[in-house]
């Protein structure tokens, strides 16, 4: 690297450098979900006091993980897809109302900058097509239901066959001014700190369900946000996850 | 924001702009691990395989951790500090000689680009001060024991009080060349995310042990860097946690 573009984003985000915030200048929280899609059919996803998938071992669960590529063609259950989004950014104070949301995993500041998209390809009850979670009411909305979607995605997804193969694959999309309203520029860091621990729960959550995991960083960014309808930078995907069962 | 420097780090790391990558250029991959520091102490901690400290759900662990900053005046044990060391950073592949090392987490491309160092205040057996984990070994080198370095750590932290209270913090360090070699400037997001991971697996495994954890992300990049002798751009702080026993 001649410039060291990526360490300048580093030295940018230093405190010295970085903007007065919305938050103190005055200006409102943003809200911590995206609107409904108008008309898009909502689905109702078993509760988390419904899921009753065992007992897993943590530290078992941490030496066991590794990347998984290569997935069966047995297709997960919605109470296994509904355990993973609960998981992963599950609404702890979903019948709690609260001006911040408390989720199941940590946030700089609680400030929770993601949605999360699926690209559903072996569900059981569940077309195939990319669907929205609904972290609030811990519900599906049905965005498209064109069989093909997952392919396009994975041909975004620099052609990486898991993608292709996955039960349902994982896209995490950042919201960013939801972070940025209190951290300013430092917020990019957040984001992707962020992304990672929501990362790390479906590895691990994956794992005590015999399934695997293989987490993307490369994709075509604009590719991505073109096919998911992101507008960035407001919105734009920062991480996805194939995810299957594994034998 | 006026210039939006975080969307900016965003495009700049897209894929039409980044550079060729060392290791394409057919440029030697770095070393996994900082070389001993030359006449510091080595301290042995109890293998994995002596670890026992019981089993712990993992749905449990997601579902009721939350942030923690009130910490006991409680030490750790060795054994404690080293689950915690295996779970976030350990080396499954520590008698296997491999030329990539296995962790026990996610790392792009497995370049797993981190050292872990501690700031210990509270536990059993060791000296309060500075340390480094080394991971190849399951060790620990001790870097300076000056009774008040927690307290000049809590200091460039920003004056956060859970750091002074913490029986330790894990400080770590991207030494960003080891995914950089690979990915070019794509790597600075890799960094952030695979932080994330790391930082997921000290919350999950703190809470199976009764302790708790504050991730930290508001720091004093350059006093941090300074008081750790971390010389960035080749080696820099990018995430911290305090972590104590809780109620």
């Amino acid at each position: 690297m001649t410039e060291n573009k990526g360490y300048a984003f580093v030295e940018s985000t230093k405190y010295p450098y970085i903007s007065e915030s919305a938050q103190r200048r005055g200006l409102p929280q943003p809200p911590f979900e995206l609107p409904l899609e108008p008309g898009a059919p909502l689905i109702d996803l078993p509760g988390p006091a419904e899921i009753d998938l065992g007992e897993f071992d943590l530290r078992t669960a941490i030496e066991q993980r590794v990347t998984r590529r290569h997935y069966t063609e047995d297709p997960l259950s919605l109470e296994e897809l509904s355990y993973l989004l609960w998981l992963t950014q599950g609404n702890k104070t979903i019948n709690e109302p609260r001006a911040v949301p408390l989720k199941t995993v940590p946030s700089a500041g609680c400030r929770h900058p993601f949605e999360t998209y699926l690209s559903v390809n072996k569900v059981t009850g569940l077309e195939a097509g990319l669907y929205r979670f609904v972290a609030s009411t811990h519900q599906l909305v049905a965005l498209r239901t064109d069989a093909d979607f997952n392919t396009q995605l994975a041909e975004v997804c620099l052609s990486q066959r898991h993608v292709t193969t996955s039960a349902v694959t994982f896209i995490w999309a950042a919201v960013p001014y939801r972070t940025v309203w209190r951290y300013s520029e430092r917020s990019y860091r957040y984001l992707y700190l962020d992304a990672g621990h929501v990362c790390q729960n479906l590895y691990l959550a994956a794992e005590s369900i015999h399934c695997g995991v293989c987490a993307i960083g490369a994709f075509d960014d604009d590719g991505v946000d073109a096919l998911l309808g992101f507008t960035p930078p407001e919105s734009f995907v920062i991480y996805l996850a194939s995810l299957g069962r594994v034998v």
